[in-house]
C-alpha cells in the first residue's frame, strides 16, 4: 500500500498572494490545505472553494505549517495569536525580519514576484526565498517550497531585505522608466507598442549578458553630442532623471567624466 | 510564366546593423542585394558571402534603394557620394533627420532595436520606422520594409527623434536599473538570477497593462515606512537615484506629496 504524505497547512490572509497560494495548495497533491483564516470572513468568500474558512483565531486547527500572507503591518499582531501552536509559523514578506514573528518555531517563505489579482500565477518559476532558525524547520519549509516552485533559495533576513530593495530597482523603477517612455510617445503621437519589442529584448538579454555587458546608449559610448541633443527635447522633469542616469552611466563606464 | 519582382538594393556600412541587414536581404526572395560598400574593404570580408563588396564609391551599381547603415557621423559625407544615383537613398539612424541626406530622393528606415554582433537577428518582429519625402518613395520603402518585418510604422523625423529618446528610457536606463539590482545582489551574496523572473514579468506586463496600471512598490502605495527603511540600506550613489525616482513615482501617483 502506498501512503502519500501531504504537508498539512493553514493559510492566514485574504489578499492576492494568499489567494494565489490557496489556489496552488488546493491543486497540489503534496500540500493539504486545512483551513484559511482571515479577520474579515466576508473578504475570503472566494477561498471557500479551496478550504474551510474561519475568522476566529481560537478555532485554528493543528497544522505542520502556518503561512501568514498578509500586509507587513498585520504580521506581528497575527503571529502573536499563534504563540501556542506547535507547527512552524512563517511570514511571506520581503521586508520583514524573521524575528517579527513571536511563535517559537518561525520562518519566512518569500516569493519574489508582484502579484496582480486577476492574473493567474504559476509558482513554478517564481523564486521562493526561505529562512528558518532551526535546521529541522528548514528541511520542512524547503520541502513545502519545492512542491510549488523549482527555484528555492536559502536567504537570511539581512539578505532578503537587500533583495527587496534590488527588486524596487528592477521592477518598480524599471516600470517607471516604461512610463516615461510611454509619456514621450503619447506626447508626440507615437504608438507605445513600437517600444514593446525593445522592452522585451532588453529584459531577455539578462538571461545571457550581465547588465554591464548589455549597456548601450549615448551615455555608455560617451556620445555627448547626442546627449546634448536629447536634453533639448525633454521636459524639466524628464531632464532631471535623464541627467542623473546619464551621468551615472557615464561615470560607471568611463571613470567619472562629467557630461 | 511567373515573374518575381525583387527590389535591387545596395547596402553601405560595415557594422552590426549592416551585417544583420545583409544577412537578412541575402536570404530574402524579395530583395536582391546587389552590392555592399564600405570605406575599408577589410572590415566587410564577412559580407562577401552575401554580395559583391567594394570600397570605391565610383563603382556603386544602379539600384532601387541605397541603404546607409553606418554610424550617425558618417551619414552626411557618405550620402554626398550618392548625389548622382537615381535610386532612393535612406539612412537607418534614430537620431538623424531625413535632411542630413543630400541625394534628391531620400528616406529613413530606422529599426528600433539594439543590435549585438554575435547574436542572430530576426527582423520580423523588429519595428521599422520609415519616412520619405515623396509618396512614391514611401510606397517603395514600405514594400521593402514589409519584406523583412511585420511591424512597419510611418514616422516623421521629429517623431523619430522623440522615439529615440523614449528608447533611452526603456532600454538604456532600464538596463542601468538592472545593473543597480545586480550590484546590490553581488554586495550581499545573493545570486542575481533570483531577480530574473521578476525582470521578465515586469517587461511582459507591458503587453497587457499600461505602465501606470502596472506600477507597484513602496512609493506607489505611499509606504513611507518602507521607503525610510530602504534609505538606510543604500550607498550614497544608490540613494540619489532611489530618492529621485521614489519622489517622481510618489508625485505621479499621489499628487505631489513629498517623502
Amino acid at each position: 500500500m502506498y501512503i502519500r504524505c501531504m504537508i498539512p497547512v493553514v493559510l492566514l490572509g485574504g489578499g492576492n498572494l494568499a489567494f494565489h497560494l490557496a489556489q496552488t495548495f488546493a491543486e497540489s497533491e503534496e500540500i493539504d490545505l486545512l483551513q484559511v483564516y482571515n479577520r474579515t470572513l466576508a473578504n475570503i468568500e472566494e477561498f471557500e472553494k479551496f478550504a474551510p474558512t474561519t475568522d476566529d483565531p481560537e478555532k485554528l486547527v493543528p497544522a505542520a505549517v502556518y503561512i501568514i500572507a498578509t500586509s507587513d503591518k498585520a504580521i506581528a499582531e497575527l503571529s502573536a495569536k499563534l504563540n501556542d501552536v506547535s507547527g512552524l509559523v512563517v511570514h511571506t514578506s520581503g521586508a520583514m525580519e524573521i524575528n517579527i514573528l513571536s511563535p517559537k518555531r518561525k520562518g519566512v517563505l518569500y516569493p519574489l514576484q508582484s502579484f496582480t489579482k486577476d492574473k493567474n500565477v504559476n509558482f513554478e518559476s517564481i523564486p521562493l526565498c526561505i529562512e528558518t532558525e532551526e535546521t529541522q524547520d528548514y528541511v520542512l519549509l524547503e520541502k513545502l517550497a519545492k512542491t510549488i516552485s523549482t527555484k528555492v533559495y536559502p536567504m537570511t533576513s539581512a539578505q532578503r531585505k537587500k533583495l527587496h530593495i534590488a527588486a524596487v530597482f528592477v521592477n518598480n523603477f524599471v516600470n517607471y522608466m516604461y512610463g516615461m517612455g510611454e509619456q514621450i510617445c503619447q506626447d508626440h503621437g507615437i504608438p507605445f507598442e513600437v517600444l514593446l519589442p525593445l522592452i522585451k529584448e532588453t529584459a531577455q538579454k539578462m538571461e545571457t549578458l550581465t547588465p554591464s555587458q548589455a549597456q548601450t546608449g549615448p551615455a555608455s559610448r560617451k556620445d555627448k553630442k547626442t546627449i546634448a541633443l536629447h536634453k533639448q527635447e525633454l521636459t524639466k522633469e524628464q531632464l532631471t532623471i535623464y541627467n542623473l542616469l546619464s551621468e551615472a552611466i557615464l561615470k560607471k563606464n568611463n571613470d567619472g567624466n562629467k557630461l
